[in-house]
């Protein structure tokens, strides 16, 4: 029933996040009823952004330059450097816009069941920024999952013989969150972090 | 801190159906990280759609040519005529596989609220189909919603005067459906279209 150009297109959408080939279906059928508005626009934006896109060679952020534009803006404060796992979590924290420093994307956690060890994140180079004098704190800002906590304490103990302080983000009952919803984990966090008012 | 492209590219995602800024955000990262085999496939694919994309003239159903498969193929049954809404009911009975006739989109329904009457859908050219001595049923396959009812109900008065018979779709149950979970528009439908068995 479907001509070729349509089933590839269909094929190539369902790769997609969250895509199945329902939504696969119906978002091709949308692009279709919006060609010139949208489904055209849509293949230059990915196809301009596939070709000016550069991998940060400071901190691993996705750019269309190196260093991207935080790296390169004056105004960050190089003192203290955050680390993530991955670019999503950069941007998530950039829109909070609470921090000032620069980042350092790991690219993933350590997981025995994936196969990713030490070797395969970006855990050298941020060592190597840790004997820079000028840095004064890493804040650790991985997942509060297993493996972002098993990252966080390996990257803890390859940075001890360091200087610079190493913290990591609190972990705690998420603002305008109600205690009758929260987990017993986040829970029992929150308890044992409880500071004095 | 965002480049323009990546920008814009976000922009165009939350322009799609079920896309907000998060899933704009996680999709483009997925791409990004899956440039070669993904991102510029997806491009391309979507580029050659809009460019080979055509509307049958005789059905309204999408295809690369017209008239498109459908209507071009000598084994389905000229007789029998399958009105829908909208490309993707076509899409979604083909699947099921068990229609062997022919379709007529009528590209939506009579709508007060949108401001669609009669000369916004392809009910002319259905009409003239009607006149043709060799369709023999026309069924109708509009959704069960006021406006698709609506849309069928004009249909009906439309073609009442042809000797062609005209025909709607079965409302009940769902097959595997639970009576439990059935709203009661569907549990009347279902008992007011009772058959002896």
């Amino acid at each position: 029933m479907l001509n070729n150009d349509i089933d590839i297109l269909l094929h190539f959408f369902t790769k997609l996040p969250n895509f199945g080939k329902r939504s696969a279906r119906r978002t091709v059928l949308h692009l279709i009823n919006n060609k010139e508005n949208l489904m055209l626009p849509l293949a230059k934006a990915i196809e301009n952004t596939a070709n000016s896109v550069k991998i940060c060679q400071e901190c691993y952020n996705f750019d269309s330059f190196s260093p991207c534009n935080i790296c390169s803006n004056e105004k960050r404060d190089r003192t203290t450097i955050c680390v993530v796992e991955e670019v999503a979590d950069l941007w998530a924290i950039e829109r909070s816009n609470m921090f000032k420093g620069i980042y350092h994307v790991l690219g993933g956690v350590l997981s025995a069941v994936d196969g990713k060890g030490p070797n395969e994140l970006n855990i050298e180079s941020l060592v190597k920024k840790a004997g820079n004098y000028l840095v004064k704190e890493i804040i650790l800002a991985t997942n509060a999952t297993v493996e972002g906590q098993t990252t966080a304490h390996y990257i803890t103990t390859r940075l001890q013989d360091f200087s610079v302080i190493v913290t990591r983000i609190a972990y705690g009952m998420p603002i305008g969150g109600e205690i009758d919803y929260l987990d017993e984990g986040t829970l029992s966090a929150a308890f044992n972090s409880r500071r004095p008012l």
